[in-house]
């Protein structure tokens, strides 16, 4: 294996370690037996645990910037049409994994939160990203008249993606997709609709 | 220290050790010390740490069945308003904790949905006795004609639920209380009202 490989090969199986056990529940060694590399190979590309956790974030990061940009990046396709494709795919992604792990970053953001201000930090900066992708999607239907100009974008770009993370959380719970239908039914039916203007009546 | 308060004494230690720091990163020596009694008496109170987890879990579940007694209980609101309270005294709760530790139950469904079906199947009863509370308002809500009676009371009430422990989860991130804020006004001002019928048009 070459120097670039290893380290990612020692990412790769850490992501998937950590996603689907969690951050403190994931062992270096555990690490390192998967990857099948020796500890102090692991020191020269990592500082310490925490560098490397900071690389698998960004690794969780690019995958969720790959699939919305694969699902959702086709500017020819109306806003909510392209928001709901989105979600579509990972439901379909979630229901081959027997909708076990979740979201990545969900998962950190619920471990993590209090227990360190630097992965606090870049994972906040990495939900800042993934709203900002459904507020870019919210801005163009208002534009084309396609939702209510009363919706205020950034709030409601919160919302759901909040609601998202918590539907996929339920998921892990029940082991089916009912809770991401149901997010979706609210959110399109109720939310993102042109007549939903009761807000400033 | 009498049994029961004994028994009581590391429940109580741990529920607070793992709120804060989840299920597999707090230690069993860590609860001992905390509770301040030997590794034998636990062995007396619980047959292994899983048994415990679940006496921990109880008490979360209790704790949040007598916020809901309290603060949605009183029949003689009106039920949106119970459900308003409901979460506003959550707010104040967790605005009180700096916006630290969040839910307890979603902590534990995150972290332990895909580690253990015992624990899985218990957050599972737990979540649905949560889910049916916020039900129960819903169909005092629609027999009072406050809501449309095209709403899916138990759909809705897991998509409530759902959105409100992603909602504190991304508290839990950003450290303040404008996800809560962003929650309540969604799904005050575009579901539960008297004209969202728009699903069955």
């Amino acid at each position: 294996m070459g120097k670039l490989n290893t380290k990612e090969t020692i990412i790769k199986e850490g992501a998937r370690l950590i996603h689907a056990k969690g951050y403190n529940n994931t062992g270096l060694k555990e690490i390192l037996n998967a990857a099948g590399v020796p500890k102090g190979s692991f020191y020269f590309y990592f500082q310490n645990k925490e560098d490397f956790g900071l690389n698998v974030l960004e690794s969780y990061a690019q995958f969720i910037q790959h699939k919305a940009v694969k699902y959702a990046g086709d500017k020819c396709i109306a806003p909510l049409e392209r928001l709901e494709h989105f979600f579509d795919a990972y439901q379909r992604h979630f229901k081959k994994l027997g909708f076990k792990f979740g979201c990545p970053i969900g998962n950190l953001m619920q471990e993590m939160s209090d227990l360190s201000d630097t992965f606090r930090a870049r994972i906040n900066t990495i939900y800042s990203r993934m709203q900002l992708f459904i507020e870019e999607c919210l801005a163009d239907a208002q534009n084309r008249g396609d939702i209510s100009q009363t919706i205020d974008i950034n709030a409601t770009a919160k919302f759901i993606i909040d609601s998202w993370e918590g539907a996929i959380m339920h998921m892990k719970l029940c082991k089916n997709e009912q809770p991401l239908e149901i997010f979706k039914q609210h959110v399109f039916r109720y939310i993102l609709t042109i007549e939903s203007n009761r807000g400033v009546r």
